[in-house]
């Protein structure tokens, strides 16, 4: 069902992988209520995945960005300000990955090299998004940035490595630049902490499955799908969350607030 | 601009004193986004309150119910239950009252007696509420249960008294509550943590004045409206928000989020 | 092993039932690091209890009190002053109880007068007592007062019913209480969330080995014992945490910032 | 005042500059209350401060190594195992330095060349160091590490620009280690998260006077100076805080639990 929430509205998509990915059921989404879009990937994503269907489903320009790289954004907002004849409403930063969980390597045997190359495409990224955004005066006002976060940025979840500090620090990215660009044009940046999800960038953390089944167990709604994560964003991109900046918010069936359940000590203590 | 979000919801809502009221603007934005109504507040309420002009402007049944009263609730709920010919899909608890603060009487001096009126009346009533929907079974799958809070609950605001206290249980009971509500039915419970609001309630708080100045230099966005909220709160109550649940949501236009900023720090320095 | 830490320091600890209780063991640490006590509980604890050997070991006067009392606390505070010479130095609440959790009652059927029983005993009870102690000036300079707090104030922790609510409270007016009594004569409020201990109020919680089996396992150090808490208690009574104060200080071996452990996962999967 | 708190244990300090350095007072204290300690810092923080004064005060070991080296961390732990004659007890963390608050970059203009710098130096190396210990298997069962942080890692500071991602990033780590090492051998990582301190590092904060004098206004104790923090972090070095890991400890006068000061909004509003 869909309500016209992104009527007009012109948006940036990062991380649209495949149709598993969130960003492309987001995408899929923000067209659905109004917007128009651009999506945007590594040039190594575009070619291993199936953008291109995504886009023409969508009626959307895509181009290609290494979102490490100050330069590539540069050239994404001015293509994107271009392409859209205006200021850019809202932007989706789903963008992440561990070369150190990737190769499996123990969070005590970390390489520095992968955990820099972790920082910069998870979270540095999106600093040097929101600047070159910032730099261009790019954002209409009243925009709205979101990126995607994961529990892990407040407790310890096993397996998930660096990525724990990844996130901890896109987080408090989201709150700084929050705070720089609220002043400047109330435009409005959040962090969605969503449950683990099965995409195919959740599948390269080992053992996913396992820990999908634990928090589904213990989240008194279940686990958030990539769907359900797609309206919840729709709503924050849109004119009727104005004054929600610079938060984490839990998009997780309620599995951040829970301790216990019945049923996981069930489970537990067989 | 209204979007059919609550397209055929039907809620109930509490607490809508005047217009200044943020219980108020929540029924008309509701309406406004498709959603039929019933009305409550404490018979005192209706009577120096204006609520039949907004009853009329809404096509909403007023029943009168004091929140603390278990008995009140259950014949609230049957009303409903009865004049919707159906169960119930959101709810606004906009409930709360200090008689330690209303009599001015400071923190190192309160009066028990108070405390639990302030209690009681602020987040028991809560528990109440949802107690009794949930006996009824008179909320519908994927229903959803909103009531307003401060952030006084995390953090110590003096002048607000016994009222943090109240705060942090309500917030609790949301939890609690979110937990058994979303396992039975998928029914979801949170609280908005709203910015200071001029408020016939919140004009009762000494000094609100100075508070509302300061939180407003202070939130990069400014403090949020009763206006905003309601159209926060709307968002809560659609169908886009199914798998948020147990959370407390600071609408505040980032002040939650804030240590210092350069422009309070001079005014402080001056 | 003792280090001399309260040479000097008189203190109140309340709750100590049995040489299981956390009252008892922060009782005798206190005085093997050289402070004088004063213990207190309800008549009926005390006739239920062994606090009286306690009191011999310890030398310590015993003096009865239910702490929902103010005209009770008046007399424990009025005798305390009176028996030590002068001010107290620190303060022990280690007092709660849920009649709805001892009974068993689902959370979606409180009966409210046990909840309100709840609740003064298990928070407004601590009210009390520093307002007493305030109003009677009775806290010496850089006083410590503690109470005993759970994690269930934070998450949801099925079957501990309204005591999370209690908790909730509790840990709110240790920062509202201490920012006044900071302010007034640098007392210094805080509570301690301790992991689930096996005393005699504990075995009152439906599951609680269970629950502390699960715990346990999730925590990296494994769950912090009665003994091991009074250790930790014993610092915050000294000098040396002068400048800590409206805190909750998680005692738990890192159960609160865990989210999902590999054994956790493994034994919920078998 | 001494206890032998850390009699026996052995201690390594990183970043006591000169004795206006909180690293500075943590060793005294250390040393007094029993404990053999090791120093270590930057080479050019060696020649820059006055470490020498200290190192002879205490009758300590000086090994220069820069932190973010994994090879002289390497050459660190050796020599401290082999001057000690066995495994180390304690280990204070206190580095961070970031090159754009140095220049005073604005945040919507950072260099990012910088910025991994400010990382490097202010949160990874304390994962080094972690690692570093770990893969030589250098601390003694029980052991206890600490690293200082600040608030700015929750809620945003104006004018602490990337070190906000930094602490925020060190918070995760001493939660993600202090996960293997308490499985591993009991050993414990807390972050402190001290008040403003007039060292010659605070002093490289842009305004931080103004800071100071505001949060010294809002905390209820007022401000933690660096010896009352050496107090505090002597605690956690002790057998008496075992069970304490994976927290970020406020030691900050209650600053951290303030939302509203009267005091605050007075001189706001003049």
């Amino acid at each position: 069902m869909a309500y016209n929430l992104l009527k007009g509205k012109r948006g940036v998509i990062f991380g649209a992988l495949n149709e598993m990915s969130i960003a492309w059921k987001v995408a899929e989404r923000a067209v659905e209520e109004g917007a128009q879009i651009l999506l945007t990937n590594t040039p190594v994503s575009l070619r291993l995945g199936t953008i291109n269907t995504l886009a023409e489903k969508c009626g959307a320009l895509v181009v290609p960005a290494d979102a490490t790289s100050v330069e590539e954004l540069e050239n994404l907002v001015d293509k994107a300000l271009e392409h859209f004849g205006g200021k850019i409403d809202f932007v989706l930063h789903s963008v992440g990955m561990s070369p150190n969980v990737r190769k499996n390597i123990p969070y005590e045997d970390l390489n520095y090299v992968n955990m820099f190359k972790t920082i910069d495409i998870s979270a540095v990224s999106f600093h040097k998004l929101l600047q070159t955004l910032y730099k261009k005066d790019a954002m209409a006002d009243y925009g709205s940035v979101v990126a995607l976060s994961y529990i892990a940025a407040q407790r310890t979840v096993e397996g998930y490595s660096d990525m724990a500090e990844a996130k901890a620090m896109l987080e408090s990215i989201a709150r700084s630049f929050g705070a720089v660009y609220g002043r400047k044009c109330n435009v409005r940046v959040n962090t969605v902490s969503q449950s683990p999800t099965m995409t195919t960038a959740g599948q390269g953390i080992a053992g996913l499955q396992k820990m999908y089944d634990f928090t589904d167990e213990l989240s008194p709604l279940g686990n958030a799908s990539a769907d359900e994560c797609a309206d919840y964003v729709v709503t924050l991109f849109s004119d009727l969350t104005r004054k929600v900046t610079m938060q984490n918010l839990y998009h997780d069936g309620g599995y951040s607030m829970m301790g216990i359940s019945n049923s996981v000590i069930e489970k537990f203590n067989k």
